[in-house]
């Protein structure tokens, strides 16, 4: 256990009755161990490599020759991503923090601290600290918050610092933050010659909550909350930025503010519009903001939004947002399928979403849907080996969709990393009375409930299956609530404590079944989650998945890939009758393949556009992956949405 | 019969075998009859309205104030849809013409010469004439030939030009756009000073070619040449051009000369790529081009690039160019229906393009998709009522895809419009010795064959069934061969010629049955073409239409509609045994509508995005339409590729 866990403990206590908790509370096995460790080994160490391979330490280092303008703008040249390295640096220091947490590692710590000393001998005399403003664009700072990143940059770095705080002890970059911080207090407000805006691509908000929790100053929330209030507000910041600029509304390459979440106060907004992961930060924050003032009136937007989100515009992977023009969502029940955007970056700001409307209390519907982004939508983004990295998520590929070893926009390979890399901080809740078990993941987390310290050890083979062992550890006996999930996609969850059967009906809400008893040391409760293979289909809105049907098990969505059934996937046709036996996949760390009968369509390559004649069918048998594993093999076709008919 | 049609044909015969008669050659009844008519009678007035409204008259006309830019810029800033109104009107004088053989109309005569005489004011004294350039930007003339159209603006007056002349006698146009084209000959060319380039947008190519013919000069045909012979050649015009506009190709909006067809000289292309209208007016120039100067060089390209499109990337609808972004090609096999871009004007290149592939000789593998694309996926473009048009013609639609009133890129209305009512000239085909019937419509066509004239009357309901009558009418006993068409789609065709029956198989090739006889007034021909509903499939390589099917019965294709079948039309289950039964759509002109049993899944608004359970079916009578025919009733879904389960 690191050596800093005294100090690792968030100073502020939070208003909320439910909070997460620290990384290295929580040591974690199972599914998701290796995957942590290859985090830590591998990519944490990556993606400084990337990052320094593009440039960026010769961007942030001002002892360094300026390297000018790497990457083009875009869109209509009001942007380029070299504006948000900081970001990539900032998401990169958190994934090397939470790595540290994992394993000590001398060598990465001490990339860290080099990156750290450049961002300290960038910053400004007044606190300042953006390196593409102060190296590439000096002079234009604060003039364009819809389109440039400045303050998400300053979010990014915020988290990193916090994570490193919290790894390591070490306070300079969080000093520096802090200092930044205050900064951004003194420029930013609705006073005279102060800055009524917000930054277009929300981060800062939940960034400056994590801030102002660990170093127990309450300005920092005042500041997020500052941000969360103004978005939206008439006069439009954004409209008044652009006309200084000499720009006007014709001129926004995105046309509307809802790509951004400002076409209205945030506590009016009731529907997800425009860029996916703007759109889940900026709920994130909000919830944050609910969090820790109490603030009501943010709930009935948050609820709308959610609803709005998962009802109708959730791809089953639990990624969002199909549109490759916006990045972001279109309308309801747009969902194809092979051109699905469902960036990386929207499946882990659904988790950190989900995660925080945890905060009022256990609520099945929130913590299905994270599971479902992190199993599947998210975890797809990481290659197995720790190396490559998706940023779109199609649910369906002819063989041409692979990995990056980087991208020109590397927001998604740090953001899945620090995800996979602080996984544990999800599994629990606590409270003051009160834990709560969200996900399934062999674990050991050291927590705290009334008031005294409480180990909670799962012993899980979860996903594989879905028998849970928790064994309760705690000095001495003492009486709290907890919360164990009951997840939505299961029929039936069986439950003993110390052998006994427990009466799911008395103790169930919002899909949690509560068991508040003095607890002894050495308490076992036994859960027996079923997890058969179900076949999902789709609302009747989503043309294109009628006649089809997604595999699922447990937690995992499943896909075929041409390496286990050959090419001309849409050729399969699945009999409702034939029941899936499961087996290990080697090749894919012992993975758990669903096989099947099935019968196939006659298909080759040849052949006219347009035949009339039926094609033979054959039986065949098939075999699906977790949809997380797929491209880790050799490159083919990749289908979510298999054909079933009902008559076969 | 036009006063004018002595002077009406061309003056310089071609050397292609085959070539189209000219547009009062034909009277055409039966299924395009009423629409030509509501052409000739409404669309030929709104086309005007349209442009008119839109400011164009104010453009083209020197005397009146500078109306300025007033179609904002698009594409990295490179392109306002506004630099080619003058094709705008071409193509609705060429409209105008068409309708003005159909039945006299003064008033549009009057609207059309108020236009003329504009464009002879605005004429400069060189000859030059584009209303863009001496309008709106002065100074400018041939600094952008890659993007701004400036040609293609020349092209499409020359066409409305030389069709206005046969029409009405009138030569003002025509004169002015000679005068134009020698400007043209002077500035364009390899020599010292002159401009060795090509347009972005081809269409002038096959324009010059109908000058050439319509005025008997060789050096138009020539000029036709120079464009399509100087495309592609390296160095590249259009890096040249735009380095002397300082830009850089990185600054080039479609990133690749892929777009225009000009990657690479045209008789080393063998992939259809980019832009899907200029694709195909760029083939149907160099098609024009080897018949006019009997170049088999051309030849290889233009069969591989039929090939290429009609094998691997053509809708059923006969419509291309799957793509919003570059609206045109991608990939082979990408089809996807609901997004299908399908341009109305790309619907319609390819009817052009297939027509001038029949110069050489009659062969169904050009004359079949002619009438898949003239039928299906142009014929669409066009409102029943001839107001309004499509732009996009997807193949699936949620009920949001309406036709428009205009367009702010209005090149689709002009362009069916123009193409209706001109539909008499594709129907037939004149050589030598021989006629061509490419088409089946109730039609009196005057023709020429063997030195005299011919005239064959159709009789016919096609497409509502495939009896065809044929009385071929001259002065006296003569010799030619009259092919006839037999389409691909028929399984099977009976002839009989004054009521023997042929004998197919010794007399066919190329799918076109060969009567060579000696042809006496009255003979009659009488083919019976099998009209079976048809089921058609995709290629397996279409992933999304594996388990579907498309209806099509003779030349056209079919659809559902909410208006007919209520909505969640992708709820819709085909049997394939189920019979389908022809009814007349009184609300659609009578045109034959197909009916069937089949099942349908229960399917309403509400309910979650996915859940496990199989919706229950039900027996329903379904309704399908001619695709060309949606939309023109109550707004709602629509679907082409429809379910169908073999085991049902």
């Amino acid at each position: 256990m690191n050596q800093h866990a005294d100090i690792a403990r968030d100073a502020v206590r939070p208003k909320s009755k439910f909070r997460p908790p620290a990384v290295h509370q929580v040591r974690v096995g199972g599914f998701f161990g290796p995957r942590i460790d290859t985090v830590a080994t591998v990519t944490a160490h990556t993606l400084l490599d990337r990052c320094i391979e593009a440039g960026m330490l010769d961007q942030i280092d001002p002892d360094r020759p300026n390297p000018g303008i790497r990457i083009p703008f875009q869109n209509n040249s009001t942007v380029s991503t070299q504006m948000f390295w900081d970001s990539d640096f900032g998401k990169s220091i958190e994934t090397a923090a939470y790595a540290l947490f994992r394993k000590p590692d001398p060598a990465l710590e001490a990339r860290v601290d080099a990156v750290i000393e450049a961002y300290a001998r960038l910053q400004d005399e007044n606190g300042y600290l953006n390196s593409w403003y102060q190296r590439i664009q000096p002079g234009k700072r604060w003039t364009n918050l819809r389109d440039c990143h400045e303050l998400y940059d300053a979010g990014h770095l915020i988290e990193g610092a916090v994570a490193y705080y919290h790894a390591t002890g070490k306070r300079r970059l969080m000093d520096i933050m802090a200092r930044y911080a205050d900064h951004i207090i003194d420029v930013f407000g609705t006073g005279e010659g102060e800055i009524p805006g917000y930054c277009g691509h929300p981060e800062v908000e939940l960034a400056l909550v994590r801030l102002g929790r660990a170093t127990g100053e309450q300005r920092y929330l005042d500041l997020a909350k500052f941000f969360v209030d103004q978005r939206g507000r008439a006069p439009h910041y954004f409209d008044r930025e652009a006309e200084k600029r000499g720009e006007g509304p014709k001129d926004y390459y995105f046309g509307s503010h809802e790509y951004t979440q400002s076409h209205e106060p945030v506590r009016d907004q009731r529907r997800v519009v425009g860029h996916a992961v703007r759109a889940a930060y900026l709920y994130s924050g909000m919830a944050d903001v609910s969090t820790e003032f109490g603030d009501e009136t943010l709930q009935p937007a948050l609820r709308s939004l959610w609803e709005h989100l998962t009802d109708k515009n959730l791809y089953v992977t639990g990624g969002f947002g199909p549109s490759h023009f916006n990045e972001g969502l279109t309308f309801d029940y747009d969902l194809p399928n092979e051109t699905a955007y469902a960036e990386t970056c929207a499946a882990v700001s659904l988790v950190f979403w989900a995660s925080r409307m945890l905060g009022p209390g256990p609520d099945r519907a929130y913590a299905d849907v994270m599971e479902r982004a992190l199993y599947n939508g998210a975890l797809a983004g990481l290659s197995l080996d720790g190396t490559t990295f998706f940023y779109e998520n199609p649910l369906e590929s002819r063989g041409g969709h692979h990995r990056w070893r980087w991208h020109r926009c590397p927001c998604c390979p740090p953001n899945i990393a620090r995800l996979v890399a602080s996984v544990g901080t999800y599994i629990y809740g606590e409270a003051e009375n009160e834990i709560a078990v969200h996900l399934y993941c062999e674990s050991i987390a050291e927590l705290e409930a009334a008031g005294i310290k409480v180990r909670i050890a799962q012993e899980t083979r979860y996903p594989a299956d879905g028998a849970v062992r928790l064994t309760v550890d705690l000095a001495s006996p003492a009486e709290f609530a907890l919360h164990l999930r009951l997840p939505g996609w299961s029929p039936g969850v069986s439950v003993h404590v110390n052998r006994e059967p427990v009466d799911l009906a008395a103790g169930t809400a919002n899909g949690y079944l509560t068991l508040r008893r003095v607890w002894a040391a050495g308490d076992v409760v036994e859960l027996d989650i079923d997890m058969p293979v179900e076949r999902l289909r789709a609302h009747p809105k989503v043309g294109a998945d009628q006649g089809r049907v997604a595999l699922q098990r447990g937690p995992l969505v499943y896909c075929l890939e041409e390496a286990d059934n050959g090419a001309f996937l849409n050729s399969v046709v699945l009999r409702p009758g034939s029941a899936f036996r499961c087996e290990p996949a080697e090749d894919l760390g012992g993975a758990v393949a669903l096989v099947a009968e099935a019968s196939r369509e006659a298909a080759d390559a040849g052949g006219p556009l347009y035949r009339t004649e039926a094609p033979s069918r054959a039986a065949a048998t098939i075999l699906a992956v977790p949809y997380y594993a797929w491209d880790n093999r050799a490159p083919g076709e990749m289908l979510v949405w298999i054909r079933q008919e009902e008559g076969a």
